[in-house]
């Protein structure tokens, strides 16, 4: 598979245009785990999802952790380029959740073919309205949910993305994705326990009520 | 003033573009507290201020409200107008914090001309962003700071907003920034109190010693 496959407006670009992106491509495989971009300044380049996933996130001074979102097979990461608009003041980490296979697209080429290319301004505009919306969703849960019924909307999503009721995945893990302390974790999970939706073993967490999970995430 | 002078890409739009932005233009004058976007899906049309100040903010479902950011003079407001891009899928309610003036530009029509043009549609790109940005200094602080040090930050922004020390607001309308209850307010403001960093009385809470509200705020 082509890049332009993996490149919706593709086809919105003239000649030069597709050749410039060419161009600047860097096709990279990386490793569960890897760190993509790790904040501060740097501009690391867009970087499109052939195969993985990724995982964009915030940190305390303290270390402590937040997932904002992830990306699958296709999605475009903005945010690791932030140079390309002057209007992006904050920063996030990327790491890779799985091994990945990604191009990365230069920041300057890309910023270039933006003030030329209505579509491409349009598609990144849609990429950060996408984005945004899903960390609106984010706040919407830390400002108004409970921790009880964040910690059963994550567990639903893990299972639905990886495709098992069964997850391998430690407590500390957990409260890195939901941005909290692993005892606040630990404390859920065994009252989850208690009530019937969840089995605890070590560094397992295995579902075996989604309905009574579903029903206190949508309480 | 004319619109043209609040709109800064206004030399980059042919004249035909121009032409079609000033003939949907609503010019607007709204009283303080007045309601110019109620959140659901309408689609009320983007809002350029002229002057005053609107207030941006989310709706628990019990009716607990938090700012997300303020608009003033030349801003520019998209989420207004949420159906001109089909990725924004959150919602925000948007009044008017002082009387404002403002002009209504027509979601359809500025749909049309961002499609064609890039200058547009990169003004548009750089809005988002900044909005953006804003919303994860928001996060990063409900995360990771106290309600104390959210407290302080939000008098202290008050403060410079306003440009006066001596600040005329209810616990309740603070409890409303900042996504929480009066009675958490309270209780932050006896203990800012306390420390002499303010004084309260009936509606109305005084600085008395920003330097110790900024420390405690960036400790």
């Amino acid at each position: 598979m082509e890049f332009s496959e993996y490149f919706p407006i593709w086809d919105q670009l003239t000649p030069g245009q597709r050749e410039a992106i060419s161009g600047s491509l860097v096709s990279r495989a990386v490793k569960k785990g890897a760190i993509l971009h790790g904040g501060g300044t740097d501009c690391t380049g867009l970087l499109l999802v052939k195969s993985g996933q990724l995982r964009a996130y915030i940190l305390s001074r303290e270390g402590r952790e937040v997932t904002l979102y992830r990306l699958f097979d296709r999605d475009l990461c903005l945010f690791s380029a932030s140079c390309v608009m002057r209007s992006i003041q904050f920063d996030m980490a990327i790491t890779a959740e799985k091994d990945t296979e990604l191009w990365v697209i230069s920041a300057d080429v890309y910023k270039q073919l933006m003030e030329q290319s209505a579509p491409l301004s349009n598609y990144t505009n849609e990429i950060m309205a996408a984005r945004f919306s899903e960390v609106m969703w984010l706040m919407e849960q830390v400002m108004w949910n409970s921790m009880d019924r964040r910690v059963a909307a994550f567990l639903l999503e893990e299972s639905a993305i990886e495709g098992v009721s069964r997850l391998s995945i430690t407590h500390e893990t957990i409260a890195n994705h939901l941005g909290t302390h692993r005892e606040v974790v630990t404390r859920m999970l065994r009252y989850l326990q208690g009530e019937g939706m969840v089995r605890l073993s070590r560094g397992v967490v295995e579902l075996l009520d989604e309905k009574k999970l579903t029903a206190l995430r949508d309480a």
